[in-house]
């Protein structure tokens, strides 16, 4: 298989010790000329050092570098792991004679254990030696906690004739919640496109994306999704219709991002798409879907396979959003389950277990009370969910 | 054992066959003269057909009997189901011979199937005959779900030398979350106090008991507390001294039950309250509280007996409250394990992980940012609270 590259990108991932079983835990993606940077972060008050960091630096809109660790969180580690950060960007900048402030740092793993800062010092001449333009595989594994597969996904197009590309890097498996990039996320493109133009096409797809998907309704501390843009192809962005394709492309990358880190979540048996319709507007079919989405005991109805639709009415209920119980419908599929607030019987309830048994499907319901809409796309609570956040430490 | 009475009430529990195993799961308590009568309600917007019902006849301010069955929540069940909460209501009135009206009615179980009423009616003959002053324990066990042992609190005290007694009863092991009575409770006193005063005392006390714990942050759509008194006793209430002492006693029952449910929730193994010092005010320590009860992160951190105090802080962190990290610190019972929102080293965790042993432990969080506190009772989540809501209704 040909490996993804990106115009004026390398990549590289090593082992440096901070995973136990010796997997590769440290990521460095390197911009051969200045690239236009921007990011979204984590709306947690209480933010890891690295994203300190590299909300700091990204103020000037261009870097050179972002290095990643999996294994440890930085966070809660007070002055120290500031000092902490800054080391790790550090020797990047002296190792690829670069400027120290064109590096941005993202760390993820345990929260409040110092970070060993001494193994990552020593494994950076190793890395940056393994930086290729192939080197996004590498990298999307050492960023990898929970995750038990590598999320990479590759987009290609052409503006006006010349060819660019996108790929996205993501991680994360638990501690995902619809409240900013609840994850990590790398995005990398070649089409030549200025740092305040990407801040908006971010935000724009993360808010289609990454903020529409549930694992467990918690918020991590050490969030954040990067795009970097090298310039490098010769597809420039400078009408609207062209920025509009470019929006697509990055919609696409990120949904496939976004679908795969549920797909992928901690203990996950089912991926499904909670579509709110006929609300009054957009933001409470949100907040109905959200509260779905969130709810444990939806959850673990869904990897029971059972069609408890009760639980997804009580669920809209509580969220605070006036509604009308006997207008509701409700699907699994293109099984209609409820009617007028109204269970459909046997007949739908065995179809509807039959939906239930497959690994995807989606949960519709309509209010009946507008004509508005909002998905958010969740996952099951298994037992192995409980299991591996039981011993997520040990 | 000497059995729980309370003067002027009688109470029966009896299989009806709405659950499967044969149980007791229709109950009955009835005041032999007219009772002042007050309750709090679910603010779920999806309210049962009981909830509708008893919500319009305890304008009253007085009434005669509570019927409640478990099995069959008679939610989401429409006019079929409203026809059939007045049903139950009627049956036990012209039973009794006492007025429809003064008939209230609760349901638990399962949302959205036709409740099985001619059961109910086949069964209150049965019922009513079986009324004792000593049927509370009875009572009891007919409201259970989920519930592994029944829950029922008796307090006595004497004002102005005239003693009087309380007995309060609840159930509810699952869908319980920190908004309004979040399970069925009911009450019952041989005081002399007028349902206006009842109310006040019924929702002072709710707040600092139903209403401060978590098991899985569903909120019922059946949920109410109930409270009745007799004035069978010689005890009035006039004045606030006295008004005082018996919201003390009030208190200490719901306390005790609101416990009860805790340590009896959906697979639990550790009861552990939630303590939020040091914050600028009450509501932000309660949205803190509340936040780290329902963290799923929290909770199965718990069950894994982890002292993961990062999940804490994070839990903290995205409850929207302003906070100061570095101010942080946190107790697992007397051992403190965070200091100015860092780790206190291996020592401190390898204490804490004793207190994690624990089936009951305190967690405190002092933010250090003011003088304000609250604190919330919650549990872990454990394999088997995925494995009883999995197979709720099969």
């Amino acid at each position: 298989m040909k490996k993804i590259t990106c115009m004026g990108f390398k990549a590289a991932g090593v082992p440096a010790g901070l995973k136990k079983n010796g997997q590769k835990d440290l990521g460095l993606i390197f911009a051969e000329h200045p690239a236009q940077v921007a990011a979204v972060f984590t709306r947690n008050k209480v933010k890891a050092a690295p994203v300190h960091l590299s909300m700091d630096r990204i103020q000037q809109g261009t870097c050179r570098a972002i290095i990643a660790n999996s294994g440890n969180a930085n966070c809660c580690t007070g002055e120290q792991g500031m000092r902490d950060a800054l080391a790790m960007t550090r020797a990047v900048a002296l190792d690829l004679g670069i400027a120290e402030t064109d590096v941005l740092a993202a760390s993820t793993g345990v929260i409040g254990a110092p970070l060993p800062v001494a193994k990552i010092e020593t494994a950076i001449p190793e890395l940056t030696r393994a930086l290729t333009a192939e080197g996004f595989d590498d990298f999307a594994e050492a960023i990898m906690t929970t995750d038990t597969v590598p999320k990479i996904v590759h987009g290609e197009d052409q503006i006006h004739g010349s060819p660019y590309r996108i790929i996205g890097i993501a991680k994360g498996a638990g501690m995902i919640a619809p409240d900013m990039a609840t994850m990590l996320c790398f995005i990398c493109t070649d089409a030549d496109i200025p740092h305040r133009g990407l801040k908006g096409l971010l935000s724009a797809s993360v808010e289609k994306s990454l903020n529409r998907i549930v694992i467990d309704g918690d918020t991590s501390t050490n969030d954040v999704a990067f795009i970097m843009a090298s310039g490098t192809s010769s597809a420039k962005f400078e009408d609207a219709e062209s920025m509009h394709a470019f929006q697509n492309q990055l919609d696409h990358v990120l949904k496939t991002l976004a679908k795969m880190l549920v797909k992928d979540g901690e203990g996950v048996t089912k991926c499904v798409d909670v579509v709110i319709q006929g609300a009054a507007s957009e933001p409470q079919a949100l907040a109905i879907a959200n509260t779905i989405a969130t709810s444990p005991l939806v959850k673990t109805a869904l990897f029971g396979e059972d069609a408890n639709w009760g639980r997804l009415i009580a669920a809209a209920g509580r969220s605070q959003v006036p509604l009308e119980p006997e207008k509701i419908d409700i699907y699994f599929d293109d099984v209609r389950m409820v009617k007028n607030g109204l269970g459909c019987g046997t007949g739908a309830e065995s179809l509807a277990s039959d939906v239930l048994k497959k690994p995807e499907f989606t949960i519709t319901m309509n209010l009946n009370c507008g004509t508005e809409s909002a998905s958010v796309l969740t996952c099951d609570f298994s037992i192995d969910y409980i299991k591996i956040n039981a011993d997520y430490r040990s």
